[in-house]
């Protein structure tokens, strides 16, 4: 099958083969397709659109392009979950070690912040020592002690994946949601999972805006999933104001440790108890929905979640310290307010622009090789729906460079609105897309 | 303006701005964009479409990549035509002398065959010493000299043009009218025309296979030119069967020199006189059709335009003793002929399947760094309509590799048809774009 044949199908809205997709992602993984012919592939594919029955070969290939991890040994109760990515989303750092305290196996494989979202990654690498690159052998035995591991993706795993993305990265090819899909999936699949609850972003911080964007792509994961064994499915989660009081990597930490505790701000816990609740039945672990929360609060209430993390902490290097004194995890050497300039409600925080004020700070990346500042990000003091008095700080900015403040503090000018009147509250959760009832229209 | 903007407005068919265009090309030609981005773009624009706004943008932003040719010291008769290529088809060489005979100033800029079509460039330099590579400076020189400079497209012009090319050709991008039509365009108006014949070629040996598509191609033209003050018009003409009675290289300048005698097949006469008449007309040298006609017949009868062949292959350094003795080309060491495999009439010879059978031994190339073998060709013995009986000869086969003659059967075989009924005959020239009335839907 020659490359430019295969390009040139999918440019005139012919579906591809199987094997046609899979001669696409070894050609790509491998380079006997250079660089512009994958590019071209991947503008036909986001123009063009896929089926579903292509974007589950799509990620059957990028499954096949490296190593898996196989776990079938640890039977059905293999669970991950996966956020698409906000401002604040310290969840993964909580439901983890609920699901395994409540007996889950959580192979948990995130990824880095980019752009105005965090990276679960990079909050990981605040605790001082904790390593996320293990090997398959190490993040093996490691989950068979600890029933959690906390890694990053490694080259082996789906490399078809990373290529793609950086391609796609700058020739504008990002927005597909048989493409999002596929790279979500196949770095889950490959890390051997059987279960998988997905926390799909919505609103001005998410990359999905809309609901029924939001509802499109959850659609698409849950059905591709299915096609591949794995029982998954998707609760569309608000992400216009960024999640909890803490958006960076140590603070953020601090605030995972505390919700651990059972103090914890009250948007953080609800979603915490629902995604590791989910991820407990989709394992087989409760008899249903009402005992699987029961289960996760008191996962919470008993300790037992936060000395699971503890654990983990300690199995992969970290200082277990941290649970008990936040001092070791790094300072920021200079703070500074954000003040209300007038008195009234708090009415919109964007997400995005607080991310965007938090890479500002030095607390996320602009580019995928970029170092980021553990102890930079910002801390809300007063959230959205905050009564607040002119002068009043509502946003404490941490940083170890002063010389960020000012970017930092013209984006969250932009970012905060303090109106008359109280906002109208949002759920939370927005919708689910069960296991069962995904549809996909592609 | 960053790349990856730029291929997303273009990827959601937003038009791109004239500076964006510019941009493009730019960065295309300067290296700014990689392959890749370049790529992406192309595959955009192929599926979006573009305006008539961006297509003349774009012309102008590949002519602007490169050099152009003054001529405006010719003044308004500077005039050339341009063919979308076929089989057979050695119009250029006889219609410029004719229209150069009776007046018109013919700066004509051609290219060299590639798959089954042929290239002036490559009938040209089958005569021994002709140089095809002028600089600007020369070309302009032996403009003044003797009204007629035949060469090939330089270095330093539109050079965008040779880059977009040969990404398009191995990302499955050149399928697209504005890219096409900005592709022959810009090297034209680098050249320094006023006005310009396009003879847009229909049919299974052309690139546009149906009368729609290639009075689609035929319109943008037209208009494109149009916006650079270029005066063009297009004639649509049939290549279903090769042109003529030679497919080759030695062998169609041989046939080019019989019809400036006054003795070429009717099609190759009837086809060159159109032309010519049209460049004398376009470049206000007639008074009106008829004239420009009576003008083009007087300058093939009266031997003018022979005599203006001879000139400029002597100003270009070949040997002027073709015209007199055919047997200073370069000859064929092996002939075969292709027999009749039953009585009937020549109902089909498919200009693609003859095209890529004269291909087969050696008259044309297949990457664009080939050579070409000047004396390979084929001789046609008995064009479509003919009545031939069971084991006489239609075509003659010529090379100087008899390794090459099964390839070349074998693709005659399925591209000739013997029937039992005479076919019926299309007209040569099926339609006429006129320059005021170029209708373009973008």
């Amino acid at each position: 099958m020659r490359a430019v044949d295969l390009i040139r199908q999918k440019r005139d809205g012919a579906p591809l083969s199987s094997a046609a997709i899979r001669a696409f992602i070894e050609g790509a993984t491998g380079g006997s397709w250079p660089d512009y012919q994958v590019a071209a592939m991947l503008m036909a594919i986001v123009i063009r659109g896929m089926t579903l029955d292509e974007a589950a070969a799509l990620t059957d290939a990028m499954v096949a392009s490296g190593q898996t991890l196989d776990l079938s040994a640890f039977g059905p109760t293999v669970v991950d979950k996966h956020s698409t990515g906000g401002v604040g989303d310290k969840i993964s750092l909580i439901a983890a070690p609920m699901a395994a305290a409540a007996g889950a196996i959580v192979p948990m494989m995130s990824g880095r912040g980019l752009g105005h979202t965090g990276g679960t990654l990079d909050k990981l690498e605040a605790i001082p020592g904790f390593r996320t690159r293990l090997s398959l052998d190490e993040a093996r035995r490691t989950l068979g002690r600890t029933g959690c591991v906390l890694i990053g993706q490694t080259d082996e795993m789906a490399p078809a994946d990373r290529r793609l993305y950086a391609l796609r990265d700058v020739t504008g090819t990002v927005e597909s949601v048989p493409l999002i899909a596929a790279s979500i999936l196949s770095k889950k699949i490959a890390a051997g999972i059987r279960a998988l609850v997905l926390d799909v972003k919505v609103g001005r911080g998410a990359f999905m805006k809309t609901l029924d964007d939001a509802r499109t792509l959850a659609n698409w994961l849950v059905a591709i999933a299915a096609r591949h064994d794995v029982r998954a499915e998707a609760v569309l989660t608000s992400m216009d104001a960024p999640l909890g009081r803490a958006i960076g990597n140590a603070n953020e930490v601090v605030e995972a440790i505390e919700t651990l505790k059972g103090a914890g701000p009250d948007d953080v816990t609800t979603l915490s108890v629902e995604i590791a609740a989910r991820m407990l039945l989709l394992g087989g672990l409760a008899r249903d929905a009402a005992d699987a929360v029961g289960q996760a609060r008191r996962a919470l209430s008993g300790g037992a979640a936060l000395e699971k993390f503890r654990d983990v902490i300690a199995a992969q290097g970290g200082d277990p310290g941290v649970i008990d004194d936040p001092g070791c995890l790094p300072q920021p050497t200079v703070r500074l307010e954000w003040i209300a300039p007038r008195t009234g409600f708090v009415a919109a925080m964007d997400a995005e622009g607080v991310g965007l004020a938090a890479l500002a700070l030095g607390a996320g990346r602009d580019r995928v090789d970029a170092a980021v500042d553990p102890a930079a990000g910002i801390d809300v003091l007063q959230p959205v729906g905050a009564r607040v008095r002119a002068g009043e700080p509502v946003l404490r900015l941490l940083s170890t460079d002063p010389n960020r403040f000012p970017g930092a503090i013209s984006t969250l000018d932009r970012a905060i609105d303090i109106a008359d009147g109280a906002p109208a509250r949002l759920p939370l959760i927005q919708d689910v897309v069960p296991a069962a009832a995904a549809a996909v229209h592609g």
